[in-house]
């Protein structure tokens, strides 16, 4: 990594240009006196690591393409399907969750329909926007059909059915692996692949973007469970101990702590492989890797 | 009308055509040992009249492209996203419905947190199927950006936000009017809109049709408040006299009954002005504005 290259900086800039792209969406599209405006501004808003949209703007950085408007858009429909998905995850039905990014969950600041409205609402303007950008952007079209898949029937919907159908029973490694591939990998890999194909990435680099990936969505999870065991609740801005709780098979409760950390090294080794052939220009992806694992909430 | 016209059958036909579309992509896409495949399934086979995709595809032809196999792809993503509307308005938190389309709600055959997520597939699903068109038809990308707006925050999902806000309240006219033009008036207008665009209509005829959707689209939503007045719950597969039992403002409410009915009359008569410019390809659009306001389901 070269000496010049501040990750925090970098992250802090990055997550400041996500947040005022999104309240400035907010600003000039929602109607501030409707409560499911008011809704999905709470929870947009309401914090956030902005991880998947960092990917997706770093990744089309990485390729070449660092200012283009159609990048900082999908960035922020990326936010809107993983709020979307937050909000119908925290609902009593589902994981019944009160706190989210150390907020009242969407159904406690509002109440149950409205969240399930809201839920509804984000997904369909992430696509709203996406569908917006195909008659400005050539690879626009190909990134909203990596979106689509991933927040589908065969991605995160998936992954959390499995989740819920998993609670109570224990599941073997392979099984695992497989839900959290579709529960958060596939989005994690459309976010870094949709900003590839915006920024003009070629099919050899979209390969290579897609194993680095696969690789840091799966250790992005692993640490989640980490977290979820030996977290600061105050810092992570949700409860820990939750999986124990609800009896989730996890990587912790599979492998034990240290050999989940030494696993969630060796997945981070394998992302910043595939990203060898790179420049410095994905310096920025590798210290992503890193900073999944190594985050404290 | 001509007299060879027989709409009972134009109307058995199409909606064979659209089961027959929707159960192939079921057995080739979906599997049927998930639960969340099974429950979208179930929600989607479980009967109903059809009107969107009908809707659409009678659109198309009426501008003179009857065969194309976007325009049945495209009538399939809009019945899913009605079927997503419909599973997610019947939650207990919402409007708490145990039978739909004569059959147990997806929330009752399955589970709350199972219908929520099914509602989420299938709204994904159809945006998923709709970007795969714009690879093949190059309108498609526009009728995408139709069905979109209809089905988001500026449309069913704002419709329905009202609806349950107006639950107990008494709405004037024009705020009951605006409700149903988000609730069902949108989609309406989109799918008979899409369907004009996949069929290669000229902006003249869009405009044309957008007239004669937002009048049926009121109309259908009139003669339902009448159904849920005066209709057989056997025939219409769900119970009557909801909405007196949960005081929401209705048509039969704030004109009476008989005003209702002439209302819905004149809508049609203006429908079917807006149709007069085309010759007897739209003849099933006329009909179906009838049977929009005769049915009795």
């Amino acid at each position: 990594m070269s000496e010049e290259f501040d990750f925090q900086r970098y992250l802090d800039e990055k997550r400041t240009q996500v947040n005022e792209w999104l309240s400035d969406f907010i600003s000039r599209r929602f109607d501030d006196r409707r409560r499911l405006c008011q809704a999905m501004a709470y929870s947009l808003m309401a914090g956030g690591k902005r991880l998947r949209p960092i990917l997706c703007m770093a990744s089309a950085e990485a390729v070449g393409q660092a200012d283009d408007p159609s990048v900082l858009a999908c960035a922020g429909a990326l936010e809107m399907i993983h709020t979307y998905s937050l909000i119908h995850d925290d609902l009593p039905a589902m994981d019944n969750d009160r706190l989210r990014r150390g907020q009242p969950t969407c159904h406690i600041k509002f109440d149950e329909a409205t969240a399930i409205l809201a839920g509804d609402a984000l997904l369909t303007l992430a696509f709203e926007i996406m569908a917006g950008l195909t008659c400005e952007h050539s690879a626009a079209a190909s990134a909203m059909r990596q979106i689509l898949t991933a927040s589908g029937y065969q991605g995160i919907i998936e992954g959390q059915m499995r989740d819920i159908e998993a609670e109570g029973k224990s599941l073997d490694l392979a099984s695992l692996k497989q839900m959290h591939q579709f529960k958060t990998g596939a989005l994690i890999e459309a976010a870094v692949v949709s900003g590839a194909l915006l920024g003009g990435g070629t099919d050899v680099m979209i390969d290579a973007f897609s194993e680095y990936a696969r690789n840091i969505g799966l250790a992005f999870q692993v640490t989640d469970d980490i977290l979820n065991v030996e977290g600061d609740p105050d810092l992570m801005g949700k409860a820990a101990g939750t999986d124990l709780k609800m009896k989730k098979s996890t990587y912790p409760g599979l492998l034990g702590l240290e050999k989940s950390r030494s696993f969630a090294g060796e997945l981070v080794n394998n992302a910043l492989q595939a990203l060898a052939v790179f420049d410095n220009k994905a310096e920025p992806l590798s210290a992503l890797a890193y900073y999944i694992i190594e985050r404290r909430r």
